[in-house]
């Protein structure tokens, strides 16, 4: 039995994976009310039939691509993640690992970030995305505790350690700055002198 | 005569606001893409005929959009500019403005970041939008002469100087921390320890 699902599951994985691109690169492209079930489909390459196997309707869609851009997104920051190591060491990795990410998948970063100001938020199980960031928002605390980073709102400190990365890395932007390893690490002694006490 | 043109001037510009007002609301909505003339002209209350008076096409009707945005944005970011006060003080007055607008004009500072990274950001006459801005560029400059402020690239700078505002005066975003000024003034103290030497 084993033998016969796993390559149906993995047929599967590729659809989920097909039809949450499309999802994206249409909502970039064409914005939320534009994009359809039919038309995400066909950039997809399936059937409307095939999405609603997977998903409820559009908007059970589209939270569902925003949290799974944010699972993904939380693997990538916490890749290597040691919390042993001292907590400046720590998040200069987190922020590494962010730069790598958001210059790699700006298109998904985008549609995340149009997302969090769309109708739609409210729809997001919000614990069930604050999980995957746990360890992070753990560091946080425990740098607060230590009277290592400033006790300020942690909404505060992440629009100082994590925002900026986006617009750094959004080329468009920022195209006069050239993101060489050193230009980036050179930011973090920004976001670093931000947020300790 | 000047009595007879000032009103025809001041119809003028009611046109030519809710024109803007229309491009802003529609591209939000529907993206860039779909954002047609006609449906822009629909949504401000004038004919297409009357958009073709002031813009050449739909790129120059986006474009001079942004560019209105920015200007806007520079005017209220420059409200009792007064470059006499200490760096800090300049720059905490710039924030306050700056949080001032985004917070009221939320829908704005959308257009203008998702045009900024859209196709049509390159059409942009740079030195006419820095250009507005040149007061707090100097500011930033002689920090960075008087050994104040860190000698970064300013794009680095306004990063953390300016990006951070946004993403906190999005309350959909930070809907659990309430943007009262004590907030808004501790967030500044972090921006000013990421920025200065």
């Amino acid at each position: 039995m084993i033998v016969y699902f796993r390559p149906m599951r993995y047929k599967d994985e590729l659809k989920k994976e097909a039809i949450i691109e499309a999802t994206v690169k249409l909502v970039n492209e064409i914005g939320f009310v534009s994009s359809s079930v039919s038309k995400i489909a066909k950039e997809a390459n399936v059937s409307p039939a095939t999405i609603y196997i997977y998903y409820k309707n559009k908007e059970d869609l589209l939270v569902s691509t925003y949290v799974e851009i944010k699972k993904n997104l939380s693997i990538a920051l916490l890749k290597d993640f040691n919390p042993n190591l001292p907590i400046r060491d720590i998040l200069q990795a987190l922020w590494l690992n962010m730069f790598d990410y958001t210059s790699k998948r700006a298109n998904h970063f985008k549609f995340a970030e149009q997302f969090s100001s769309s109708p739609f938020a409210g729809l997001v199980n919000k614990n069930e995305v604050e999980k995957s960031f746990e360890p992070v928002i753990s560091i946080l605390k425990k740098g607060i505790e230590q009277k290592i980073i400033k006790d300020v709102h942690l909404d505060i400190l992440a629009a100082f350690i994590f925002f900026p990365i986006y617009t750094l890395s959004n080329s468009r932007l920022c195209e006069s700055i050239k993101l060489e390893k050193e230009t980036i690490e050179t930011a973090f002694t920004l976001a670093w002198d931000a947020i300790k006490l």
